[in-house]
């Protein structure tokens, strides 16, 4: 399911291949982000033709819209949005605790209303690895409570045990439906603590110990600072064991990414290139790129000349300046493409480090060019 | 620079080849628009791999956005937008008498202020060429005063006379600038005159005997009954020499296009198949086709089971209202995509018909399949 294949000699980093019914993912990996059942404004074949192995879509959303019925007739979520590779599909705890109204939280699951149309639903453990189950998704996420920062210890613990115990029924209903059915479906496990070490070791000790598919750090990237995640990520992934893949939910810029590839993270999920690329903002090799911006009204230069993306080998800074200057969505697909590339591209090559035993020195290159011209 | 290849025996539709310094486009042809040097939400590669051989874009809003300077300092619209194939652009005469604000009008040419910020230019038969001629245009509109309808007959002999007067001032700056650059941008003339027969005749006779590269039917689609445009086109087509193409501007629907072509029109450009996509409106060969309406939640047909586009070998209807009902741009880049491809397939099924000299027979299947299920 998961093989190390080699570890970097001078840091954490390492490289691993993780087996799925739709496919291998060479880790570590980025997973582009389709919350809705699409990465914003990009074709499955644009993804696969930028070397995307996963992607990422969300239970909560797809369970609002189109609903559960839509995408089972369709054969699964595969199927439904003709993605043939990989998918991890989040749980929408996050989502639940950041949009939807009116929850109610229980130890037996959470009750709440749809931010799109005020309905009320209630999703236990079960019922979540179910529509996962349901979706034909590769990776489940468990139902979690997540903590956001900062959180108050006593309220923290309570979000933790639950995440426990939600967890530990999310493995029982994961063994009897692949019972049932004989598929193949990872189940990973996620740890919460919010920023309290003790918390974090106690979750990490409890979920290794009951043994999942893989671990993803939750309750990072909500909003505490850089070097509090940066300690909780390394705290949490020395406990993990070295066989399993890890995954840290939500980050994050490319220089955090790397951060974390070098305590040994594997597989990361963000929806910044995205959101940057439809705003015009572009992640280039000596930094963020505001295409939109003045100074690029004349400037025939491709968005980074390194790069060889579609975008990069084909359009100017001049022509999409002017895409986002007069609102034309071609704008918003091309410099997502260019940033989805991109940090796909910082993958391939941190695993070309890491294979060398380089990770550090790449690092420490790429983020020399990267952020003095920042 | 353009031959009649063959005509259908039962009909005036035709088959041609107009030649270019950019390639060459086989008639009757369909021009995807892109205004402002985008076809909206597609790619150039997307346009291309539909078989588009031409596009349209609009010389007045590209001078007002990104200007002038910026495309010619990027070598060329050509260029700027990376389309490497032939580009007609407008002239924005259209535009000015549409769009433009506090426009004043003479023989001299016309004065008008931006309807971006308001700022004045003046646009002369000469500026308007030597703007087209600046773009590296392949083939260049004159400027020329369009009548909407319904419209008085003084007022359309007046514009008709001075879309003539303009015309033959254009020729002049044309010839100037070709002979000056050895380039090969090929000049149409617009034939204007309303809905009057007479002024269209007049109009007709005066720019042929003038002669240029190709003739435009101008003052359509501004309004008129389709039994009046019939009846212009019918006219107007009558009068024009066999050797040269000959362009019904900005029509039309599938029905409008097929009856034009049957008239013996050899090129349209409209709007209708970006537009409509970006709307949810699917054409097909039974009719159009609206996803975003409830009907489609769980069709897991494609747009068009008959379609061999992107779209429909690869989503189905249900996934496309998804994305229409979550507000998901990939729907509208679909979508238009699919009728782009549609508009560019019934073109090459046309010439396909012409060369059996069974154009009418086709044209009355396609309708009825077409029209009787709406």
């Amino acid at each position: 399911m998961f093989t190390l294949i080699t570890k970097d000699k001078n840091s954490q980093a390492r490289i691993g291949k993780l087996f799925t019914a739709h496919g291998e993912i060479d880790t570590p990996c980025f997973m582009p982000v389709g919350t809705q059942g699409t990465v914003k404004t990009l074709s499955p074949a644009e993804l696969e033709e930028s070397g995307a192995q996963i992607i990422l879509a969300n239970a909560y959303h797809l369970f609002l819209r189109p609903g559960l019925e839509v995408i089972k007739k369709a054969g699964g979520l595969h199927k439904f949005m003709s993605w043939p590779k990989p998918l991890l599909t989040d749980s929408g705890g996050y989502q639940i605790f950041s949009l939807a109204l009116l929850r109610k939280v229980s130890d037996a699951g959470v009750e709440f209303q749809s931010h799109i149309d005020g309905m009320k639903h209630f999703f236990t453990p079960e019922t979540v690895v179910q529509i996962q189950v349901d979706y034909g998704s590769d990776i489940i996420m468990p139902l979690d409570e997540c903590a956001h920062y900062p959180c108050a210890k006593d309220y923290a613990e309570v979000a933790m045990r639950r995440t426990i115990d939600w967890a530990k029924r999310s493995k029982t209903a994961m063994n009897e439906y692949q019972a049932a059915s004989h598929k193949q479906n990872l189940l990973f496990a996620i740890i919460q603590g919010a920023t309290y070490e003790d918390l974090r070791r106690e979750c990490s000790k409890v979920l290794t110990e009951m043994g999942f598919d893989g671990y993803a750090i939750g309750g990072v990237s909500v909003g505490e600072p850089q070097d509090l995640r940066y300690n909780i990520t390394h705290l949490v992934t020395s406990m993990l064991p070295e066989d399993r893949p890890r995954y840290l939910m939500g980050v994050g810029m490319p220089q955090d990414i790397l951060e974390s590839v070098e305590m040994g993270i594997d597989m990361f999920d963000c929806v910044i290139p995205t959101r940057y690329g439809r705003n015009g903002t572009a992640f280039t090799s000596v930094g963020k790129l505001t295409v939109r911006n003045s100074p690029y009204i004349e400037d025939l230069n491709p968005l980074d000349p390194q790069c060889s993306c579609y975008t990069c080998k084909n359009f100017s800074r001049s022509y999409l300046r002017h895409l986002f200057n007069t609102q034309e969505l071609l704008g918003l697909r091309l410099v997502t493409l260019h940033n989805v590339h991109f940090y796909l591209e910082l993958m391939r090559k941190a695993k070309e480090a890491i294979r060398r035993d380089k990770f550090t020195e790449f690092k420490k290159e790429f983020l020399n060019n990267y952020v003095s011209s920042q």
